[in-house]
């Protein structure tokens, strides 16, 4: 009878939340630990390890709380909504507090116990966003002599910022990521700058090469609290992300510097505080924050190939990320380097503006269609139909950071295998033409490639029928040296060119933190990003988190933040928090700080 | 039982919807007005009337129906979540199409049959706006020589805007008003451009008095498609709505001429086309719209009092729209003639500031703090816990324009009373200091002062208190003429004074008209705004609508539009669907065009 299963759900869920929290009261982790299943998983950002933490099975489990559970104090474990079932898991949205704050989390329970558990701090009390029934009231409505207007304020504020205020974050690159990020430290009070070369924000995006849109759709990519409206288009242009990213800033008050260029940074030990170099307004500026956030982005430092013969070249040669666009290149002959994202996107508006061009393939690349990723990769999140469902952006983020980055895989396959289906028949045009597809090390696709690498695909927008139908050529292996007017790959392959594309991807973003701190810090903090899968370009060991991404690093008050849209909208908010926790003094003791195993 | 009660509240809505929908197939007037109770109210925003119509009782029902049945043809009526019943009346939402398009409306009924009934016409079949599901894909997933960019496309079509492309719809002012309607027009892909004469959106506010802030509070004030974030301020400094309006104009891809002013707008009878003559770029433009819309603000064409001696004054004098803010008044002696929003706030401004203020108050003025009418005037509808208890922006839109003008006051008034009791000792303390303090004509206080003559009110966000214990001072009666140096009142009262400022109101809009089209045309069309109430500056006969808003006029292809941000917000869409028809052919049959009983 369907109330007694409903009951039996609720109960059971209940039951297992009451029997949790007891055991936490009682400061026993193995008991606590015993309510789970063997293969169970717990990720916890930041509410109980003040880090981005997963660990897993019950000693995992036992060792966190063994650890955390005293400053922690958790208490109040409820469910928020009704929980459901499918499939014998049972899935329950909850919510709780600790000693500092309050976290929500999701549950999946099973016969054996609890499968996941996701926490999540939320806010800190006596320090909540000032939101909703707690937004500000904009004015005072009492009159006094030399009130100041918000106007005033503001410029006062622009004014003292870096002279007579010193920030307590400084947040280096301000794109999306930077911008995310200063958002939220702005509605959490933390003082803060974000600071980008380019004269204006958005100009990220502006700068690139005209045919540049957002491969994720909409529903994707809102930014923190200002959502896009229900017109805007699912895959944004370049131009129209510029507009929203200057608007985002200007409206939502992120103290933005723009037209400055960050030289270096240096931590002072004795005194817990960075001195940040800033090149600005003809001059230099020293900042001296207590924490300095690299937001330069995952596609930051190009890797710029050196090459034999680069110094003879006759024609043009530059790194993808300097590509300045198809105009210049009608009819001439291009060769484009590399074979993901950045390669398609330029190749395909080369071809478009008459160029003559051809794809250097080096290795293999996973090609999802755009719109077959967003069907069926994201559809049941990301979507209209998952926002008529009820499920909303935050619901989204938490559901998709409460699968295990262990078992994600899993997850992912059968979408994949579904989409090789869709699309079977652009797969075999593909391979007709000699492109070497892939599917993830473990046909796992191109979330996981992406978490894993961070490269080594495309979300095919048309570019791709160009390289399978033969209007854009393909040419296979590494190359061995340029001459004056050629490329020449390692089979001897000649293929002149006037211009020749560098499509060869970005290194860790540590190589910023070489460029401005030191190579000793670079190498303290290690590689940025992967998962250590120990597939190709993540080496093990298996590290359970993107490594050192916006949590504590082996350098102390050094952070980065960053990643897609997505992640940067969600995880801004934990990185925030964690800023924001040390700004008001509250104890932060981190869980685990992950150890750096790769330099680079 | 209460399951018993609950059905019967739905069968009765829906058998009620079945013989309305019955006698309408049949095309019956009388059997559909027979559904109504005696004393019912139907208002129809375009649906059924292409006009914004009310019509009073069963006649009126008959009569509406007799005139529209026949090319409405509506159909498909239905609720669209369960009604809900207190007092005897049944609320319910509903549904319904048309010939042409797809409504929703709100339903009250009694006993005796339907009470008030809403209708609105929402889309137009075939020409649905691009949101949600429908929103543009924004990037063509399949390459094409010489294809364009977005902001190619976007820099092309404002080249040609004016040039080799007219637009089909004028809007002449570029405030909150114009740019709503603007957005509007640019979702249904009306082609249209906003011209306003300030340098850039949002200036209008910017150009204020400092102290000037929004005293509609936030919820009452999201412009469409785009709400205002969480952490937007209850009441928005001039600043940061000028900062929104100016990014909204540009993410919302309005068509906005800025820095342009509209000379003389004439209209052709042969071709059905206006002649717009337009300074812009340092020369002379000339459209040739079908359509001209005036969106120049209720306080727009301001009321400067002729008086003997102002060519003698040797001090400052200027209208409030006009006044530059208190900064240069410091130990001046001030004197600001009329008492209602105009005035306080800038007799607030200059007493922060260090003026000698005189306020001259010339007939009562109805006050309210800004919290009471928060609280108890709009918290139903627009509020957090509003929104917390399902009252979306569209449907508080929908309940306030469901209640018939003919009676608002009844439901209004005993509102005030609340807030009189609240704020007892405020007003006991006015009153003290020789404030004449008014509730409206029969009590029924703000709103229906601001519905019925858009004036004689002020919303104290503070400086009635000043007024209150005497730190600006009060004089009464109408000034009879200037000297050098002061201000004599008709009873001989003489105020000296370094500066005199007119807060002395505004013309109705039509008075623009005069201005740009001629004054044969402003007579035709008449007094814009009030309802015909026969209180105070709204002299009858009644007109159960407001005088020429948002709907056709007296002069063909002539329209006004403009209201507070939140009848701005949803009459733009109404305004901009009636405009969309006649874009693409539609039979617009107008049901009653109001004909015009005033000249001003």
């Amino acid at each position: 009878m369907t109330q007694t299963t409903e009951l039996s759900v609720r109960q059971r869920v209940d039951d297992w939340l009451a029997s949790f929290e007891a055991a936490l009261r009682a400061r026993d982790a193995p008991a606590a630990a015993a309510l789970f299943a063997p293969g169970c998983y717990w990720r916890d950002l930041v509410a109980f390890t003040w880090n981005i933490t997963t660990v897993e099975g019950r000693d995992g489990i036992a060792d966190l709380l063994t650890t955390t559970l005293e400053s922690t104090d958790p208490a109040g474990f409820e469910v928020t909504e009704e929980p459901s079932e499918a499939g014998g898991v049972i899935e329950a949205w909850i919510r709780f507090e600790t000693a500092t704050g309050r976290g929500t989390g999701l549950l999946r329970l099973k016969a054996e116990g609890a499968w996941t558990l996701l926490t999540t701090l939320r806010e800190l009390k006596g320090h909540e966003e000032a939101l909703g029934d707690r937004r500000p009231q904009g004015v005072e409505h009492e009159l006094a002599r030399g009130r100041q207007s918000w106007k005033e304020r503001r410029e006062q504020e622009a004014a003292a910022l870096g002279r007579d205020e010193q920030p307590y974050v400084v947040v280096i690159g301000g794109g999306q990521g930077g911008i995310a990020l200063g958002a939220r430290l702005r509605q959490l009070g933390v003082p803060a700058v974000v600071i980008d070369r380019n004269a204006r924000p958005g100009d990220q995006w502006r700068g690139r090469y005209k045919s540049l849109c957002l491969h994720d759709p909409v529903w994707y990519d809102h930014l923190p609290y200002l959502p896009f409206p229900a017109n805007w288009p699912v895959f944004a242009p370049k131009d129209k992300i510029g507009d929203w990213l200057e608007m985002y800033t200007k409206v939502m008050e992120v103290p933005y510097w723009a037209s400055s260029t960050v030289r270096s940074a240096t931590f002072d030990e004795a005194s817990r505080r960075w001195s940040v170099v800033v090149d600005r307004e003809g001059g230099s500026v020293e900042l001296t924050p207590a924490h300095v956030v690299f937001a330069t982005g995952m596609s930051g430092k190009p890797n710029y190939p050196e090459l034999p013969g680069q110094d003879v070249f006759r024609g043009e040669q530059h790194h993808s990320s300097r590509h300045p666009g198809p105009e210049a290149y009608e009819g001439k002959r291009v060769v484009v380097v590399g074979s993901n994202n950045s390669a398609f996107d330029i190749c395909g508006a080369l071809w478009e503006h008459g160029a003559d061009v051809t794809m250097v393939q080096r290795s293999s690349t996973h090609i999802v269609k755009s719109a077959s990723l967003m069907d069926i990769g994201l559809g049941d999140l990301y979507s209209e139909r998952a926002v008529a469902g009820g499920v909303s952006t935050d619901k989204a983020d938490m559901i998709f950071a409460s699968i295990p980055y262990r078992i994600m895989h899993e997850f992912q396959i059968p979408l994949y295998e579904q989409m090789a289906e869709r699309d079977a028949e652009f797969y075999a045009r593909l391979e007709k033409a000699g492109f070497r597809h892939d599917w993830g090390a473990d046909g796992s696709g191109l979330f996981m490639k992406y978490l894993r690498r961070g490269s080594g695909y495309y979300i095919d927008v048309g570019a791709a029928d160009l390289v399978a139908d033969g209007r854009v050529k393909l040419a296979h292996g590494q190359v061995d040296h340029l001459t004056e007017d050629a490329v020449v790959l390692e089979d001897g392959t000649t293929l002149p060119a006037g211009l020749v594309v560098y499509a060869t991807g970005y290194g860790s973003m540590n190589g910023w933190v070489a460029d401005l701190v030191d190579a000793a810090t670079a190498e303290k903090v290690g590689k940025v990003w992967g998962l250590g899968s120990d597939t190709p370009k993540d080496p093990g060991p298996w590290e359970g988190e993107q490594r050192n991404m916006w949590k504590p690093t082996q350098q102390q008050n050094l952070w980065f933040h960053g990643g897609n849209l997505h992640q940067s909208r969600h995880y801004s908010l934990y990185l925030a928090l964690q800023l924001k926790a040390r700004y008001e003094g509250l104890p932060t003791p981190v869980y685990r700080l992950q150890e750096s195993h790769h330099a680079r």
